[in-house]
């Protein structure tokens, strides 16, 4: 394995993450889209089938896309902790350039938009009802899940076929179902970041780029969609082999 | 086999089964969330896909998380009773663990909620025209569909890799497919339940927790979801013999 | 191969087909369901996930479930005419089977809805503009396209595993989607029956039953839904040879 | 490999593409239809499964379906030139036979409707908001999505049995799902293109049937999404050998 190699296909599996994650919200929530209203469904499959993207580009670094899913995966002594700081750098440089490629490719109705919030809705995420407290707790259940559903999949040999430690390309269509899933059933509070790379990378591009007529980057919630999912991945990969018990599998 | 992590393995799945599948009925019935009234199509993916996130946990126990299912092994001799008993009981635990968690994610919307009757319907069932006769035969109905398409993939060798005789995680995406169909084509009078362990375990939840301004839990109607899927299930174990004939694919 | 078995599989997979088939029609369209005007999208996944179920439930006789098809199947030379014969008898008779199962499921809800038409509806098609002659070239075009994919499906070593011509059960996925496609895409002007015991077996539950209220059987209509599929599914099968070239999948 | 089958196959793919996507669209936007106003992802699915039914029979020639794929595989040395050239005939004579087969399955609705914008939206894209610049580099981004995706399916030894470069039918499920991911969530701007045959092919259909009440063909847009998607395609194709790194998988 060679770290550089490792390092850009996260940085390719992130980017499609976020180009296809933010472009169904833009899709959804922007002015005069074609999808405008599309409904939470489409922005549930739009996520997910963006993980499905993510996975199969970065197959050569077990596509984590995900730094709390890169700390479940150390915590379970699956990847190194020189391969999670690789695979974290990598995440967050994808991040950013794929909202820049969303917001290129939304550009006309980011400038149509009137309102401040639906752009920065597009980047990252924002609570129903703001109460960090609460929205951390959801956050941390829905890493929660996402985390624990991939430590299964990653105990399958069929999985894990020629990866270092993450998902094979195998995994992708699981995976992105779980993703659905999680939005579909958690994602109503806050809008399920479940992804620290996922909220912090666009919040920082929204911060950077010239968009029209922007607001605030809502820096003050910025550490929930951070904190949270770290702490729900962590609890997965702490509880995985008190609870799973897949080895028959092998 | 274990029968104490047979337990837990049953406990896990099932409370990522409610988690999840609860969760997408707080997303589109409780107010301010971010999926409200998303539409009847959302709940039934979020159903199927907290199915799937059910079965690929608990794969040490073959992922039965329902009674009727545990039933219908049981009749057509794939389970002993000690392990029917077993898995009964993790499911109900699970069920209710999953109903808490569940409301601590959606803490926030449950207290702003006006109506206590959309407070209970994330947590069990309720029928949409009240006749526990009728109420009764369609959950018998969509039952039957449910374990009778369980014992057909338990027969095929491919879904039962490494289990004790109930479903191994390649049947995750085929029991989830055949649940979201459960539900867009039966789910229509009575929400379908079609799991005993589904509807009493967080409705035991619902009855217990401290959520602001519930009503009644609607102990009259409980019985329907516990024995009309019992019934279905047993007449499709007691059916399959007849029905089904797989033994080619062996 | 046991011919009364072979009968029987196609007996139980046209039942569960029709059971779910005209039960998502029923959630959608009548008076006071969960799933009441859930959308064109709702209907399209529930039939798919109808033709799923019946598939996987109906492997020994290779999962025809369809006039059209089996006539497919015979002109291509993959089962003989007695197979066609009683694989149709089958069909019909699951099919008024399901129907009457679906109606049951419904009761409350067909005694509470108003308008005879719906009540139709949900056991047969009706064109949404009545013009025979354009009708039938939509059945013909929608049933092309099925009988053509199963046509290639049923060429692939994968899909024909221990069936006697017809679609073995790792085909469920696969044919499902295409009907799923075919609804969304073609279901449009005269709601795709793309199958005739579909429409016909319902039709005649829909005359026998005492459903309360319920309007004509509609009969000047029903040989387009008969006819149209026939002669799709014919020229598919004679256009297979020279349109389709599958063998280097050997 | 012969190159009439070849062009015969990329023909009848072609053709089932173009006859589901245009239905799904007639569906949601022409009068009176069962599917009106359906919704965006139901566009999505339409198209999606559209690519389905495409890739599985047109296996013969590596379902290529789009020059803008064809174009990337001949970047990277999977087709030669004339591969290249006999595939994009076939893909433009089948995107017209589809256009056609779908106005005559649609053509009581086509008759009915008012608006000839919504006539030709059935056949060709447009903008959502007209700038042929920033339409443009949307088309470019969502074709390099797709192409990308392609290139990294045709490495993996399960996709590409029996194909000469292209896609076999295993990859059917994989690319419909990519498709259905770029619709969700590049296809607000432009309604996504993503292919030179998929648009100009039913465009010249439209210019010459015989459509009641037709409006302009709108040719001044026509170059966008010949172009966009040619270049988003050999930017694609460009990039693999630097961010696709999947030989691991061989």
């Amino acid at each position: 394995m060679n770290l550089g190699t490792y390092f850009l296909s996260e940085v390719v599996g992130t980017t499609l993450l976020l180009l296809l994650g933010c472009g169904v919200v833009a899709n959804v929530a922007l002015k005069g889209t074609k999808g405008n209203a599309g409904g939470f469904l489409l922005v549930n499959w739009g996520w997910g089938l963006a993980v499905f993207v993510g996975v199969i580009t970065a197959a050569y670094s077990g596509a984590i896309l995900n730094p709390a899913v890169g700390l479940g995966l150390l915590i379970a002594g699956k990847i190194t902790f020189l391969m999670f700081l690789v695979a974290t750098a990598g995440e967050m440089l994808g991040a950013i350039i794929g909202a820049v490629l969303c917001w290129l490719a939304y550009k006309q109705h980011f400038d149509e938009e009137p309102d401040p919030a639906n752009k920065l809705g597009v980047f990252s995420t924002g609570p129903a009802i703001r109460s960090y407290g609460w929205n951390f707790i959801t956050e941390v259940i829905g890493t929660f899940v996402l985390v624990f559903a991939v430590l299964a999949f990653s105990d399958w040999g069929i999985a894990k076929i020629g990866t270092p430690g993450g998902l094979g390309p195998l995994s992708a269509l699981p995976v992105a179902l779980v993703v659905v899933g999680i939005g579909a059933s958690l994602g109503g509070p806050t809008g399920y970041a479940i992804n620290p790379a996922r909220d912090l990378g666009p919040r920082i591009a929204h911060a950077i780029l010239p968009i029209k007529g922007k607001g605030s980057s809502d820096w003050a919630y910025s550490w929930v969609p951070v904190a949270g999912p770290l702490v729900g991945g962590a609890i997965a990969a702490a509880l995985s082999p008190v609870l799973l018990h897949l080895t028959t599998f092998g």
